[in-house]
């Protein structure tokens, strides 16, 4: 597993998730043509006797439109219920084989309402994902589970093209050039832009006082393999 | 306070805890020689019947010497307790008025045993005191709250003998030039240094269920209306 920490000299290094997303991004080879290909996913295990508050929770977002594409993994499993979502990186890991070298940023609360961000994590210098601590801190309503990535100004058309091409929801803002994006401050001759985060499903079901387990990144999956979120609801 | 977000052409822009910090150690201004002046605290409320739980915890870290200096305060406030813990990015202060620049890199959970982070998160890039993040996540025995500087290979030599001169307790290591320091990665031509939190305390009482309200890098006090811990207990 990616967090395990590299060896160095006999002593342990501390991974961060930085790190992390960017060797996961790699594995990324999803294909917007012919839509199949490989994707990563999050995932949460819940007892199955909560599979009504799931789907309405799956729902939610959909019609909302923060989470990451339609598709979701659903597996029983004995008593548990495996639900997988898109993560965010997903969309980082289509853009970088696209030939955009975008730079995963923070994780944070984006408040809906005021179109700004009202928490922060950076990924660099953090071994935990920032998701994963806001989980309980986000109402998936006017506050959900954001994150920044950062690309430099000349990739801004050729995302923009291939995001409208990818026609997923989950992409929120395509910040300007050298402007901060919602709150987050943006480096000269750089852009921001603004994903949802995969894991807001997940944070709706901890809201309401729903026992998850939950890993973030958890690994990859064949995009066929997931089911409309239309389908199951 | 620090924290309020800085207005920038009528939009809001997030800070972050590097740069409050930042503002904050330069209104340090306590002296070695004649030790007084002012330093940075973290506080504490918690009801009063919970004194001598809070004495036991204070009493704890300053023997296992996981807090910064001897000194806390103490006041009774109607039923409630307000400690007040000297904080790390104190001896920040100290070292930036003797010309050594530190840099603040991250907060996170020492694993005493293992002379390890086990967890970290940066300061630059967030919105949150990680020690606010952590403070239910160690159990102030074997696990305690840490921060992690670092600072140009040059002012090595000079930041050992002011440390020593300071002689407080709470400075865990200085780590070789070019070396990682308990797992976190250090850069070329710089050192690394971890202080405990001084926040540990809190944590004891919290770990043990006492609901606490803790404010991390709360404000300035006098060194002089802080008590020394073996006073109190």
């Amino acid at each position: 597993k990616h967090l395990k920490p590299v060896k160095k000299k006999g002593k342990v290094k501390i991974v961060s998730v930085f790190s992390k997303m960017l060797s996961m991004v790699h594995k990324v080879d999803y294909s917007i043509e012919d839509r199949k290909g490989k994707v990563l996913v999050n995932r949460c295990c819940i007892n199955r006797k909560y599979e009504d508050e799931v789907l309405e929770a799956l729902d939610r977002c959909y019609k909302m439109g923060i989470m990451v594409s339609d598709r979701v993994g659903f597996e029983h499993r004995g008593d548990r219920l495996i639900m997988s979502t898109i993560c965010s990186s997903t969309v980082d890991g289509i853009l970088i084989k696209h030939g955009i070298p975008v730079i995963p940023y923070c994780g944070g609360i984006l408040e809906l309402s005021k179109d700004r961000f009202i928490e922060i994590i950076s990924y660099d210098g953090t071994s935990l994902d920032p998701h994963e601590i806001f989980l309980n801190r986000v109402d998936g309503e006017n506050t959900v589970l954001s994150g920044v990535r950062k690309a430099p100004m000349v990739g801004r058309e050729k995302l923009i093209e291939i995001v409208k091409y990818l026609n997923w929801k989950g992409i929120y803002k395509v910040g300007k050039p050298n402007n901060d994006v919602c709150g987050v401050k943006v480096e000269k001759n750089m852009f921001g832009y603004i994903c949802f985060g995969g894991m807001n499903p997940f944070a709706i079901l901890k809201s309401r006082g729903i026992p998850v387990e939950v890993s973030a990144l958890h690994g990859v999956v064949e995009y066929s393999e997931l089911i409309p979120v239309e389908e199951l609801v």
